[in-house]
């Protein structure tokens, strides 16, 4: 693979969430757009209407396949920026949805992807309230590909950020990891895995709120998506200027997860994840957050899986099972395109 | 042709802005995201913040080819989701940006699509704040798809939509028809016209702020894009129940593009803009308007082109040169694919 700085060319890679999307979006994006909202690079970005300050989103979903088990490009488009709003401190209220569509996509198709969708901006309590369809001459486009932008009204008390990550904070998860990398992986390449993987792509609003209403001194929301756990903690160890550790033995991966990944040859920790968050807190109000999140249905496994260490190096380490300690970097290349 | 109705898959003519565009948006996408907003169809949707009422727009960007004389899919991605942030009677303010690159896209184009949202962003007076990029392995994508966002602060006094255009409204549009869809065919194909034609896309921001500054009575503001004034007039006519009446010897058209549409066989009528506005308002006040638009480089074409007839039948007559009536309709089939 070529290594992307001597490339003029966009890269597979440049989409993948690790490096060398983060030099893209440093080295480009940010400089031509520059201002101070962007520079955060935060998942969402807030901005105030008089007394009211909101936060805003957007991404872009090009999943291969459409279908896949426990989601699709829909409940995704709806999930994903669900969830970026979430982790903006934000109640989730608008979205608006582009449709980029292939002429000759099913009808049947489509339907069904709008019954997700509209399935899934119920249960996170969104409306869409603004769309656009393009279609694209055969071969022009795949099937079809999504782009979501979201709203929502940020909790007063909150001011959530990598920035805000300091020493002390513990960082929760709500359950397994890699469910959503597996399943669209199995399903993309006709895998028969041991044990049937399901994609984890839910809107995590049900989840979320009581701990906003419980103002909770939440540091950081993030989820992690393209690059996995690993991508994540690195963006924010990197934002925030700390070491943050993570205990291997506390992590939660399917056994289904687990073996598709042996056979695959990927690893647990990088895959996409589309209905998790890992939420950054002083050490003194744990309890009270993993209790709030275990009462609902998609946070049952919710556990504490590291902590924040001390300011300097900014790294992510991983206390190994056997005792051991490893880095655990930022992807550089793709693992899995098209995975969201 | 398919008439579509029989189709059970997508036609690109569901993408021209015309008959099927409707049929797609009205059948099929309003009945799964039902909400009173979105019934309303305009090309913004108004949602609250507090005492302050917001406007929320989308527009996913697939022009062929990237670059044509006077903009590129950059300065139309910004353009065109601004332009309808305007005619939602709201002062634009934020975008996003979702982009969907083809791996192989050269990083040269990118930056210059990058540095064409810049100036337009700066002229139009809104910022950048959230952005997303996905890379697509070769040719699951044409080069570069850009879906914006748009935020803007309503104006307090404008409720502008076309159920607010009543008769006796005059009809005012800026400056020339159909420079944009000859502009970037002539450059998909090929062409040498006789006259260079090059596109009218533009933020309408410094454009239009005066007359909301004016608090002039605006009933309704559309920019007409896919499927030219045709297929915007016709859908104001229908939802305002009105029957318009457009002035042909009134109608601004270049030469250029005249010629352009002899050889072509194309109407100019039914032709993309993307630097124009039709306002409806009181014939009381059109002077007044006429002149705060023609203060402004992009309106010094400014003129009065039609009227607001009977309530009735919702039809759209064009008064010919010679005399004559013919009723102008929405056009059913796709022009010209991919024209924004």
């Amino acid at each position: 693979m070529s290594k992307g700085t001597a490339s003029d060319h966009i890269l597979l890679s440049h989409g993948s969430g690790g490096k060398l999307t983060h030099q893209l979006v440093e080295e480009l994006f940010v400089p031509y757009f520059r201002n101070p909202s962007l520079e955060l690079l935060e998942d969402s970005t807030p901005f105030s209407a008089g007394e009211q300050r909101l936060v805003m989103t957007t991404d872009s979903y090009v999943v291969d396949p459409l279908f896949f088990p426990g989601g699709d490009i829909g409940s995704l488009a709806v999930s994903g920026t669900v969830n970026d709003l979430l982790a903006g401190g934000a109640r989730p209220a608008y979205l608006s949805a582009g449709f980029i569509l292939e002429e000759g996509l099913p009808l049947a198709d489509l339907k069904r992807i709008l019954a997700s969708m509209r399935d899934a901006a119920r249960e996170a309590g969104v409306q869409i309230i603004a769309g656009d369809t393009k279609v694209v001459p055969r071969g022009a486009a795949d099937k079809i590909f999504i782009t979501t932008a979201g709203v929502g009204y940020c909790r007063a008390h909150l001011t959530v950020g990598a920035r805000s990550v300091t020493p002390g904070d513990v960082i929760l998860l709500n359950g397994y990891l890699g469910d959503h990398g597996i399943a669209v992986m199995a399903e993309r390449e006709g895998l028969r895995l041991p044990q049937e993987v399901v994609s984890d792509c839910a809107p995590l609003t049900g989840l979320l709120l009581p701990l906003f209403d419980a103002e909770l001194p939440l540091h950081a929301l993030r989820d992690p998506t393209r690059g996995g756990l690993s991508a994540t903690l690195n963006e924010i160890a990197q934002t925030a200027g700390v070491t943050i550790e993570i205990d291997e033995s506390r992590l939660p991966v399917r056994t289904g997860v687990l073996a598709a990944c042996e056979i695959l040859g990927f690893d647990p920790l990088y895959l996409a994840n589309e209905g998790k968050m890992l939420i950054f807190l002083p050490e003194s109000r744990a309890e009270q957050a993993l209790e709030l999140l275990r009462a609902h249905p998609l946070g049952q496994e919710a556990r504490q899986i590291g902590r924040v260490m001390e300011r300097g190096r900014p790294q992510v380490r991983l206390l190994t099972e056997i005792g051991g300690r490893r880095i655990l970097d930022m992807p550089l290349a793709e693992q899995l395109p098209r995975i969201c």
